[in-house]
């Protein structure tokens, strides 16, 4: 259960008028240094963030990494000076060079905030509706995490987010989904200050959002001066007594205090300049060199910090309880933080693979079974597509019970991949994410940022080529392999048969530092293991496919054997790992893109161009994926075409 | 101004019911001779839709292009079965065998609704919630075309929406910006079925829509009961009598008469199969052969057909009086229709280059400026970015004024792209979009949907690579330019200074069959043409470059001149036509992704992993973007090397 802290009555108005210069003087000194950034955020944030840092977030500066401490994102990441200077003011391991350094090469204050790089940033937001995204998903993985250990996870995740996060379509997807599961210790704090870089927002959005949020199942609040530090505390504790997720709209001006800019998009992006940010100060009152926090604000967050650090320590004594109570509970629970495997994992994906033909999906359903069986801690699900891609899994998490395994995300792509992050981010669970490949592009900008923030989310792609036939083009990827690719620190893997599919879902779940995707075919493939990939004698030929392909060039290899040529097949899952035989003539087979396969074979058979509606078989045949069209190519190339 | 038809009283009650047993078992039939495919999605919005296209739509079947149709979308593309079986009924030019081959190869009955391969179909639909977003850009267009040519432009764009359309983000992007700019000739019927792919629609979604809708702007109606084809009718009549957008929840029920699954997911997406089909028939006491239109549907949908050809020979009689009374607004009507530009286009932009260095984003806003001069059809904006992307231009679109060419499209990357799309394949516009390049990935559904329906947008990307700078990973394009290059029908040109970025736009606006993304940098670049690119003497290396390192390989090129090689500098805005010389030793520059380089050159300089945040050319060093880094490189691969 929440503790309830008694903390310390700093809260005179002078004191927080103190606090809220110091925070704004700080972030706009950061981006003058910088001679970059956004001063125009903080200015006029800093009243509900200061209100939110000094009453409500429970936090220890000295242990980031506290499991049970609260989660602020900042989703309105272009406004990291803001962020920065919190974590600075508090005590983090931020020191005053950094924010002297602040968009610096190898400083710690990077220009968004990056997770990894700095102390206290949860996630790495400026994507704009992506940090608000990945709340919804720690605030799920909270709930599911205080279901399954309530003593030791019972914490709150605060948002603020921009206009930008509000126009963002995934701030439906995200919003909707967590007004369904009923995620009431989520708190959004909308800084709503009318302008976006272009201008007012007036300019393109009239919606009411507080309607909007309302009709998602949301508790909403309106806080109209967005100086009024009892105001917004008041708001957050009703958010907080809600039981639905909280919506707050805190009226604020974008540069606030800044003469001749404040209020305009002229506060966004760019420095103040040294003259008006000189009038700012004389304006506030503010007489102390820069990045100064005068002394009575850093013995206030000195004393909250300590209130944060006792929470801390009441919590691990309850751990140290525990781990003499129930210690089988407590291992878990530490390594599931960190991301450890059970021995049992490797036993239970080996006895996956079986003799018959089935579609890599199926198998890769067999995998989730068995791997599910052994760690409990893997949860995930679906954009609607769980019969289809081979992912359901055990009862659905609902707002009534969150012990489950099971989400469904509903047909939100782009929500599920950004709330599997947040879920990871949380820590404490491995996730899962399933949608056939076409639509991979629909989630992309999150699963770039799985990749940027070194998240192990495990994205099961599937129906993986033209031969999903009739529903044509539109479901047919083509681009899409490819395309995964070249995002750095992606894992792509494309499985041939059971054997590769259970060593892929092996790989995935073995690597913490990145995510991995499961490209798997919609249609049945035979099980090749040890079949047709021998040579005897020398090699002329080498066959490299992937996946569905991989049987296509078995067969083809068999053909070109009875015609004398030594043929080698290379099944590459992972062609990353593909070391090209440079003495023999290579082909490559993939019912994909055919751009990266150019620089690796003397011969690359795909597609580059979209398909066809029709029967997969058919639209396979229409393509040139059969043994004789292959064959054909092949023949051609090597001098014996007709 | 819209004429008011007088339909002839068809509808009786009698009629309807075997109207809409025409269209749901004509579906059903389709569906089960390709043994593939969503009857329920048309089984139970067939009184909608049949409500609709009896007592609403205006069209003529013989003339599925004429310019003052009202568009009908079938965003919820899984039941294009309903369109086709509707389009059957009414006479376009879909015979019955065509409906007998649905889903198969070559058949003008693809499995998704897809623009350009059957007469009737106003755009592809299937990925979801891209339907609704076109349908919002074509509604836009009609407003816009309306302004400037009253006469011939009054109609409305009708939509239907499934569950799927609401829950992804996009339909928060194109509802909000509707309801902002009032787009009050759009109707939307949601086919309410409370069923989705994997199951009921509250396993994963609580929202209140109507409330939703409503928050946006739109008028709502609610229609209890949908079979209630009276209901449905002035349901529609007062949408289309109210000056806002409408959304009509219209509550239906799956796969409705197909005893067993009807009202369950097992009618979402598989043939009913030949004995719950028979049994559906018998319980509606249906008794005709499969394929059958009853002849007193066929004669009611030829008298509609009639109304719909009077409308347009009204409307052709109004174009010829214009051809005579103002000739030139008439002759501007059908080039901009056939996409025509006027010769005065290639001066105005062989007159942007200047002499000064500057980013090619800014050479791209001197070419949109001069564009703009002389094709008033061109028409765009920005994703609230368009001070930064050089797309700043004419006065604002607004609901009271539709006669201005800029478009406010908000901080809705990917909600812009489909509006796009809707533009374009409403006619009689030219149109752009911009946003940063990292954000392409936001939109990249609705760009692939551009290439595969072959529309003309052009894409105005920016900041282009790392030396975007301090704003860091996050706004740092790396995979993009590459992941763009592998979309089918997709022309990619970054340009190198003014003259090519002038070319570029003459090429993207020459293009009338596509989309065109121009890849563009923040920073400033020197005007090249002319300079560094001469050979003397025979070649042993090829330097190969784009957009803002065609600069840096003119720099390297010159010291390795100076150190006795024969350097060829290649600029490639469009890589896809650069042939490489094979008798040389080729490198290849560019600050982003290698993987599409490697076949072409013996040395790829790319980069592979995520940037860093720092001042852009600190940034650029850093990864190994200056003429010493590059030269160590190349002089290491020419075995020169330490």
């Amino acid at each position: 259960m929440t503790e309830i802290l008694s903390r310390p009555n700093v809260s005179s108005v002078e004191i927080d008028q103190l606090a809220i210069d110091t925070i704004r003087f700080l972030a706009a000194d950061m981006v003058q240094a910088a001679n970059s950034g956004h001063p125009g955020m903080p200015m006029g944030a800093a009243p509900m963030a200061w209100t939110l840092w000094s009453r409500h977030l429970r936090h220890d500066p000295a242990a980031p990494d506290w499991a049970d401490r609260d989660r602020f994102v900042l989703s309105a990441g272009h406004g990291s000076a803001l962020l920065y200077a919190l974590l600075h003011m508090f005590g983090y391991d931020l020191p005053e060079d950094e924010l002297r350094n602040f968009r610096q090469l190898g400083s710690r204050t990077p220009g968004h905030p990056e997770y990894g790089e700095t102390p206290g940033v949860e996630c790495t937001t400026g994507p704009l509706g992506q940090g608000l995204a990945m709340a919804v998903g720690m605030a799920l993985a909270e709930r599911m995490a205080h279901a399954r250990h309530p003593g030791l996870t019972d914490h709150h995740t605060y948002v603020i987010v921009g206009d930008g996060c509000l126009m963002e379509g995934i701030s439906h997807e995200a919003a909707s989904f967590a007004g369904h599961l009923g995620l009431g210790r989520l708190v959004v704090l909308w800084d709503d200050n009318s302008i976006t870089i272009d201008g007012a927002v007036d300019r393109s959005c009239s919606d009411d959002q507080l309607a909007r949020f309302a009709a998602y199942g949301w508790h909403t609040e309106a806080v109209l001066d967005g100086t009024d530090v009892a105001a917004i505390d008041q708001a957050i504790a009703r958010a907080k007594a809600d039981p639905r997720p909280s919506f707050i709209a805190v009226r604020t001006v974008i540069g606030q205090g800044a003469p001749g800019i404040e209020g305009t998009s002229k506060a966004h992006g760019s420095p103040l300049g040294e003259e008006v940010l000189a009038q700012s100060k004389e304006l506030a009152g503010w007489d102390h060199p820069p990045f100064t926090v005068p002394d009575p604000i850093r013995a206030v967050c000195s004393v909250l910090g300590d209130v944060g650090a006792k929470a801390h320590a009441n919590w691990l004594a309850t751990f140290a309880d525990l781990e003499r109570s129930a210690p089988k509970a407590a291992a878990e629970f530490r390594r599931t933080r960190e991301r450890g495997l059970p021995e049992a994992l490797d036993e239970a994906l080996a006895a996956v693979p079986s003799e018959n033909a089935r579609a890599t999906r199926q198998s890769s359903q067999a995998c989730l079974d068995a791997a599910g069986s052994v760690l409990p801690e893997l949860v995930g699900g679906s954009a609607d597509l769980a019969g289809s891609t081979g992912t359901v899994y055990d009862d659905l998490v609902t707002r009534n019970d969150y012990s489950n395994r099971a989400i469904a995300f509903g047909i939100r792509e782009f929500g599920m991949a950004a709330i599997l992050n947040g879920m990871s981010l949380h820590g404490g669970f491995r996730v899962f994410g399933s949608t056939f490949l076409v639509f991979a592009d629909y989630l992309r900008p999150a699963l770039r940022l799985s990749a940027l923030m070194r998240q192990p989310v495990v994205y099961v792609f599937t129906h993986d080529s033209i031969a999903v036939g009739e529903d044509g083009p539109t479901h047919q990827p083509i681009a899409h392999i490819e395309s995964l690719r070249v995002i750095p620190g992606l894992t792509v893997l494309r499985p041939a048969d059971d054997l590769e599919t259970a060593e892929a879902w092996r790989q995935a779940l073995e690597r913490t530092d990145g995510p991995t995707a499961l490209i798997l075919s919609r249609q049945s493939v035979p099980q090749l293991r040890g079949k047709g990939f021998d040579v005897e004698g020398s090699v002329s030929v080498e066959i490299v496919a992937t996946g569905s392909e991989v049987a296509l060039a078995a067969s083809v290899a068999e053909e070109l054997r009875a015609e004398g040529y030594g043929v080698r097949v290379v099944s590459a899952p992972d062609r990353s790992r593909y070391t090209p035989d440079r003495t023999a003539t290579r082909v490559s087979i993939e019912a994909g893109s055919t751009s990266g396969w150019t620089s690796l074979v003397d011969l690359a058979i795909g597609i580059d161009d979209f398909g066809a509606s029709g029967p997969g078989g058919e639209v396979m045949a229409h393509l040139g994926f059969t043994t004789e069209a292959v064959l054909a190519r092949i023949r051609e190339h090597l001098g014996d075409g007709s």
